[in-house]
């Protein structure tokens, strides 16, 4: 099976501390990649994982906060040592094209590869943004104190892939072969009818990844992420600082996990830990309690959607 | 004694490499601090090293290439973390005040300081271009692809401190003690010359350090740095590369060494290193060479000028 996996590259919020670094998740499916969010320190992060940093195809800013966003102008201009030629496109709310213009002009960057810069307004959302032969990315907003977007990441459902065997044995045609690819039965020359499940392999089902980071506790983003089969959600702090997190507009491990229940989806991983805490366990446990497959997002964590 | 030290918080150039993170220096001297540089990850450096970053009185930008530049934006927006209310002062060559203002504006940072950024033109060089109570500091142009400036700081003299039991034994006036304090012999009440050498304790003798990144082999920067007690000089290369050097504008380990030579200086330093390179070892025997007190530059590394 191809992989379809999130890998998390920094975990707090606001500044790096106890070894956490600034925002930022990278979603591999199969060959190609796809950056969401980049705090100061994510191309370090990217050499200290071993990313392919050239698969990358598109990267997603949540919204301009600085912890999410001044990593970007270094990952931009180091292209060059990795001999970037494709092109990038770059997503997020407006504001970040003239941030990351000035930020290249200034400092005399030369990129190699051409740069798509797409500015997402309250307009825009909820809409599908973006997609490849890969993935599909809808993108919905947030509350938080400044215009801020929601990601939700769905594969693309392959084709079928019809058994070696079955043209022979079947004397399938050229358009046989597309018919049942594309999902549907065919009626052979000799009037039986040949159903999918006879002809092809059985067929891979879609995953899902939703990314959802910084929001104040929202329901009406249960429609948009409903039955992901990962969802992250930001839980900066502990249940019991849950009026510094409607202050700050923010959430906490007990509205993470609330969220993730009612959006029924499969796996929940949290993550944007407030630097005041230094040990952050009590931030599953807690989600736990409402939501019990919850997982601690931490720096280098690997999660892999296997269906 | 007063400290006057160096540390290094960044030591490669243009990508963190082996454990080493992009250009940024700390000045202290007494008790106030000068950043000079700040690549990206700066601000994590602060905290590795525990810097004492509210002491920080002005930032000095060599050049704008972002890898001398790209942490500046991070550094000045945490500073709500350490309650700064005292100015700052930036200065840098031109295009730093629109870089600076459209990442701050973009991020939405709210600063609780005032920030006063000064653009040093080519036709600003040489010149002094700040000073406090501490340290005067001059700009000097320096032969890089993109506009650079070189930076000397000159510890004030302090003013002379008069022995506790001087002005009671010679009947000293406030006037006298003035004279004496500025350097000046008194005539005392009964004609005598009492000298700064019988009244005061010995006077401290001012030190100096420049900096000089990124530039190509330059001698006529020699007369800026004159036989200051510290240098740090860029050796991007071995000197098996001085061609890349030459095509890149950087200079190698001997070159570097010529200069502090050729200037009479006490002491180097090198650093900027290629990320080309694991082990940077033979940099220092490279340029001991030539100039035998030349002393690698790596992240954290603190050199103290005691006179």
């Amino acid at each position: 099976m191809t992989p379809f996996r999130v890998r998390i590259l920094g975990s707090n919020s606001s500044q790096a501390s106890f070894g956490r670094f600034l925002p930022s998740h990278l979603l591999t499916v199969d060959n190609k990649s796809y950056l969401i969010d980049c705090g100061e320190g994510t191309q370090f992060q990217m050499t200290k994982y071993k990313i392919k940093r050239n698969r990358i195809q598109a990267v997603f800013i949540s919204h301009l906060h600085g912890d999410h966003l001044f990593g970007l102008p270094g990952f931009l201009s180091s292209f060059h040592h990795f001999n970037r030629y494709e092109a990038l496109r770059i997503f997020g709310p407006p504001g970040i094209k003239q941030f990351i213009n000035v930020c290249l002009d200034a400092s005399f960057a030369h990129l190699g590869y051409s740069l798509y810069i797409h500015e997402i307004t309250e307009n825009d959302v909820p809409s599908l943004i973006f997609e490849d032969n890969k993935i599909e990315v809808f993108a919905f907003p947030l509350k938080h104190r400044v215009p801020t977007i929601g990601f939700r990441f769905n594969e693309k459902v392959p084709k079928l892939n019809i058994k070696p065997d079955a043209i022979e044995r079947y004397r399938l045609s050229v358009d046989q072969v597309k018919e049942l690819k594309s999902g549907r039965n065919v009626i052979l020359s000799d009037g039986n009818v040949l159903t999918i499940q006879e002809a092809c392999f059985e067929k891979a089902i879609a995953r899902s990844y939703a990314y959802v980071s910084d929001t104040v506790y929202d329901e009406s983003i249960v429609e948009h992420i409903k039955e992901v089969d990962l969802l992250f959600h930001e839980t900066t702090y502990i249940h019991d600082l849950v009026n510094d997190a409607r202050d700050r507009m923010h959430s906490t491990t007990k509205e993470a996990a609330e969220i993730a229940k009612k959006a029924k989806v499969k796996k929940l991983i949290i993550g944007h830990y407030s630097s005041r805490y230094a040990d952050i366990t009590p931030f599953e446990s807690e989600c736990k309690e409402i939501f019990p497959d919850s997982h601690m997002g931490v720096d280098g964590y690997v999660f892999d959607i296997i269906k």
